[in-house]
């Protein structure tokens, strides 16, 4: 998939827990590792020390991917497609480090990243009894959902009070727990190294979500505190050796989201109404993007790291939405007609639990009919600075609010991650924003139709491509500093405002707050609530031998080293520098499969019998991009960068028969900064010598 | 598929033709190519002497595929796979030339073939007239049947007498056309080079029928006669350069046969009775030979070629099967109904042709009711003595008959075919045979049960295992000498001989001419004068714009060197010897991806970005196994030697996004001769040097 979890259009993400087989399944949460699963099938115990090394050397990388420490000097390692956006902020039309690449010669060399944040999990408290029990009986359903919430709020805030650290009470199987997570923060991270994009993304979209594949799909950055490289106490040895079939290993990330505790109505819903909707708007987006990337080289380079980005949700989400076949509905059928008629065999547990599928159905009715405006009825989904100023706006009207009644991402704990994002010195390009907000604005208006009166109340008799030519060059939100006088200013200030993207945001926030606030009324309290009562019934059923669905927390996942039958064949455990040079023979040497001049150069230095990347079955999805792949020692022996396209299906099912996770060897990354990069110091840092 | 025609069990073939569309569809005979298409797509026009050349340097291989001319001394190239029998033929325990490969030094060296016979098509002439004119008014189906069939046996003998060549009339459309075809014959056939088996077939059978591929799947025959080379004055000059991406090819050889002109109904038989069936039979033939080869080292290479071939055989019939899905009967469905409809808004067509597909219906049911005992009553579909048995019974009662009434394989035409075969001086291993029948006995007694009149009379109390160890070591059907003695004998001989194998043999004759009867009678007859009608009606609505289904006839298809999608990504039109060394070192060198130690020791020799393999979208199937690959000029660039597994669904309908032909590339064969075989006098003569 290119596993980067890319926050698109936030979805309801309704948590929930999957009974486990034997598979090597699941997405563990460090708490609860699956022990019985290791021992029995691998004869291996995780030691808490064991444990403890590894969760401490995993990062999170806050704009949605994963990576991990590798020197004591503080080196992390993701992928080039999660380093990709900051590469692209610190390019300019002069310097492109997306298409050449980076090679820091000394650490005074290293590229400071403008706007990325890199979180550690320190620790990991269940807090599930104060949050469920701020919910007091003969409390509507409504009240509840504020009940809960604003526990939270109150939960992160006492935390960050008491210990500075970043803290985030997270939500766990459909929430049936709740946890408070506390992370070390970085957000002086700098850029050390990065190859060229198409020796990491070879093989372009065609080749994104598929194997074999022969990527060098990795960034190496380092942290930075008080202006000097961190002492990273824990991080990954790099075994260059890696892993061969059959091998157990592990992956330690970050994946993004899943659904495979939604009940049969939710994905009916997603099969008949979401995944249709978006597929199509994404498809118009990339249009939209193409044809501006097309206006010149520099519009190209400027637009590089969205087209990327959507390509490969346009890709997952059609694989995802193939997947949703009889044989799925099938199982996801009969499994709810296992759980529901176990409930209903126990007296307690009917009267407790037996009504929240029914629940859930009619909650999803509610859905389907807020589905659109929710989606349409929004300036911020292609544009950045349309963005930025629909949360301006947001954030002077709850910052005025208790903390506890504020929507999410504007509470007291959160302001420090919000203002790093709202006043970031990354570049904005007006041209292209422009362009993304006059097709967000057509696309609104194209669904919603002219008489929609989201539709004629901001377009107000003007054409998209006026409204969005006015607005983006009349903006004075491309200056941080007219930012931060807004946010400072508060209300006052941005309702003063004649800036004209900041009017149009604050015209469309009275629809906006209606449209949310029926849906925490009619879909989000109902289904939370139904929601915890599946999750309680699968505890008192299964107890916590499961794992709860993603939420961009730290999993745990575990499998082995081994190819998978793949149209009509065998598909390898790995492949070779061999298979690169084949590759891009095969086409000719054409885009996507083009070899950078350097690989054609150096191919008689290259040993190409150097595994290059390589597949195992460890349960992974969107999110866990640059997530290390760690041997029984706890070792690094290579980096996850993409699913097959098997795998797809992941969001809703685990099938170990096909589903592999796809990485990069920790030996061809060696081979190719010592043979091809000219970079032995960088090499010998990570090797340890 | 390894292209191989590998005729198992006989089907009842009915001939049809199908629509072509712009697509590079079409198994053309060379009476009516495909002119139009090759115009208006290719801007080409393929002149008479053009046509003329590619198809006297075409040559079938009549143990099931085709070859042709490359050298103007009787060099005739053709797959691997398709020498594999004669390979193994002339091997013994000692000198394993299917594992080995063979390389002659010089002339002197080359090794003759046992029971190898080659054709090439020196004429066509249309004989539709005289066939269907024996037909009479008033005739029975039956009576019409015999007709036909006896006016054919007349032209072919009256041809052979006159011309001395082998002389067939050959069904097209349906019986919509009968040509006699004239082919000059080759029996003195010798082995010149072919690779190791391994190198042939790397990536055995879970590569079969799949790309991209990395084989040499050719060998090098040289034709004689009166002991010397022939002069073939036309050969197929080789062009080592070969084809490139979008280059326009062209492919002739035999494809074996095909299906697309069946009705639904026929589909459906094909579907629920007779595909389950023959998988499912076939999967216990390939246990039983497993079994067999597990014996020892000498056992192995005696079953090698059957092994390769069934497994070759349930990998294409399944293949085939899973594509008999909803999309291809709704196409069908479509296809008929519009034919019949186009049939009944024409008065005249409507009375002639409208009954046609209800005819063949009914006699569906029948044929659906003779399937199992025709397949299981039958001593001779696994061990080849129990065949050679069959037929020398089955020859000494036919020769009896007026040259007419014959059974098709024992006309005057045909007897100098069918003695070579039965005189073959071929190997013969009691021991195989002997575990051959006692499976196919059992299997037959398994699938027909105890109380069948036919397993009652076999087996007669005996046990299979019983019944196989008495026949086979009681016969001295292994020496040519007593099968000639037994042939020549005539009926009396036969009926006087104890040879329990020719005992058994005749005791199962009855059983065989009762179902015989029954089918022509109800199933054949029926068939082919409702298939005629049809074929009728195709012609006068399309005229002769459609190709008739493949008859194991030589044929012209084309098409464009062209990648195509494939399990989420692209496939290349071509694969390099980089992805030999890819896929084996992938599979850390593990059979069937195991480098033959000469490949390993010469890697540096071999310019690794050499062509290996490449596609094309021309429409074949098994029987254009060495098949050569034409550019414009008429030049040799490669060899067919598979389809890939999109083209599976090719026995029924032709696909241009998917299907495509895989074939060996002529650089390839050049490089592995030079570089790796030490074979440069080889190499000079095919590139005529």
């Amino acid at each position: 998939m290119r596993l980067r979890f890319y926050v698109l259009i936030l979805m309801v993400s309704i948590l929930a827990g999957t009974k486990s087989g034997v598979a090597d399944e699941g997405m563990w949460t460090f708490d609860n590792p699956p022990v019985k699963q290791l021992q029995e099938k691998y004869n291996f115990t995780p030691a808490a020390q064991w444990l403890d090394h590894i969760r401490l050397s995993s990062v999170r990388f806050n704009d949605g991917g994963s990576g991990s420490f590798v020197s004591p000097n503080g080196l992390v390692i993701t992928n080039h497609h999660v380093a990709f956006g900051q590469l692209q902020k610190v390019s300019t039309a002069e310097k492109d480090y997306v298409k050449d690449g980076f090679s820091a010669k000394t650490q005074a060399d290293e590229l400071k990243s403008p706007d990325l944040e890199l979180n550690v999990l320190v620790s990991m408290e269940n807090v599930t009894a104060r949050v469920q029990g701020a919910v007091k009986p003969g409390m509507t359903e409504k009240q509840a959902l504020d009940a809960r919430k604003g526990e939270q709020a109150k939960i992160q805030k006492e935390s960050l009070d008491k210990t500075g650290l970043r803290s985030d009470v997270v939500s766990f199987y459909q929430g049936g727990e709740y946890w408070l997570y506390r992370y070390k923060k970085y957000t002086d991270v700098r850029i050390v190294f990065a190859p060229e994009q198409q020796t990491a993304f070879f093989g372009g979209d065609p080749d994104n979500f598929t194997f074999p594949r022969y990527d060098l799909d990795f960034a190496i950055l380092r942290v930075y505190e008080n202006g000097q490289p961190i002492q990273s106490k824990e991080y990954l040895k790099w075994n260059t050796k890696g892993a061969a079939d059959g091998d157990l290993v592990f992956v330690s990330g970050h994946p993004g989201s899943t659904e495979r505790g939604l009940t049969v109505a939710q994905l009916m819903l997603d099969r008949d109404l979401i995944y249709p909707t978006r597929i199509a708007r994404y498809k118009h987006q990339l249009q939209a993007l193409r044809a501006y990337a097309g206006r010149w080289q520099e519009q190209a380079r400027q637009a590089a790291d969205e087209i990327f980005g959507l390509e490969n949700t346009v890709k997952a989400f059609t694989g995802e939405y193939n997947g949703m076949d009889k044989s799925l509905f099938d199982k996801k059928t009969k499994e709810e007609s296992d759980l529901r008629a176990k409930v209903s065999a126990n007296a307690e547990w009917r009267r407790q639990y037996a009504d929240a599928w029914d629940a859930i159905a009619g909650a999803t009715k509610k859905q389907a009919e807020l589905f659109k405006p929710q989606q349409f009825r929004s300036i911020s989904t292609a544009s950045n600075l349309a963005s930025l100023a629909r949360q301006i706006v947001v954030y002077v009207a709850e910052i005025k609010k208790p903390d506890a009644q504020r929507l999410n991402g504007y509470h007291d704990s959160q302001l420090e991650e919000l203002k790093f994002y709202l006043f970031s010195p990354a570049p904005i390009y007006p041209e292209f924003e422009e362009a993304m907000l006059a097709f967000s604005l057509q696309d609104s208006a194209d669904q919603l139709g002219p008489n929609d009166p989201w539709v004629k109340a901001v377009l107000n008799g003007k054409t998209p491509a006026q409204l969005a030519s006015e607005v983006i060059r009349g903006t004075k939100l491309t200056d941080t500093a007219v930012r931060k006088s807004l946010v400072e200013g508060g209300e006052a200030a941005v309702n003063a405002s004649t800036d004209p993207l900041v009017v149009l945001a604050r015209k469309v926030d009275p629809f906006f707050r209606e449209i949310r606030k029926q849906y925490e009324d009619t879909v989000e309290s109902v289904m939370t609530s139904a929601s915890e009562k599946i999750a309680k019934a699968r505890f008192a059923i299964y107890g916590k031998s499961v794992y709860p669905d993603a939420t961009f927390t730290l999993r745990l996942a575990y499998g082995t080293v081994k190819g998978y039958p793949m149209n009509g064949t065998k598909a390898p455990p790995k492949t070779t520098f061999y298979g690169l040079y084949d590759r891009s023979t095969s086409f000719d040497n054409k885009a996507p499969f083009n070899l950078m001049p350097r690989f054609v150069e150096r191919r008689d230095k290259i040993d190409l019998s150097t595994p290059l990347n390589f597949v195992n079955t460890a349960d992974i999805i969107g999110g866990n991009s640059g997530s290390p792949v760690i041997n029984r020692n706890g070792e690094f022996v290579g980096i996850i960068f993409d699913g097959n396209i098997e795998s797809l299906t992941g969001n809703f099912v685990y099938l170990e028969e096909s589903n592999r996770a796809v990485a990069v060897h920790s030996a061809a990354i060696i081979e190719a900064l010592r043979k091809v990069y000219d970079a032995p110091a960088l090499a010998n840092e990570l090797e340890g010598k």
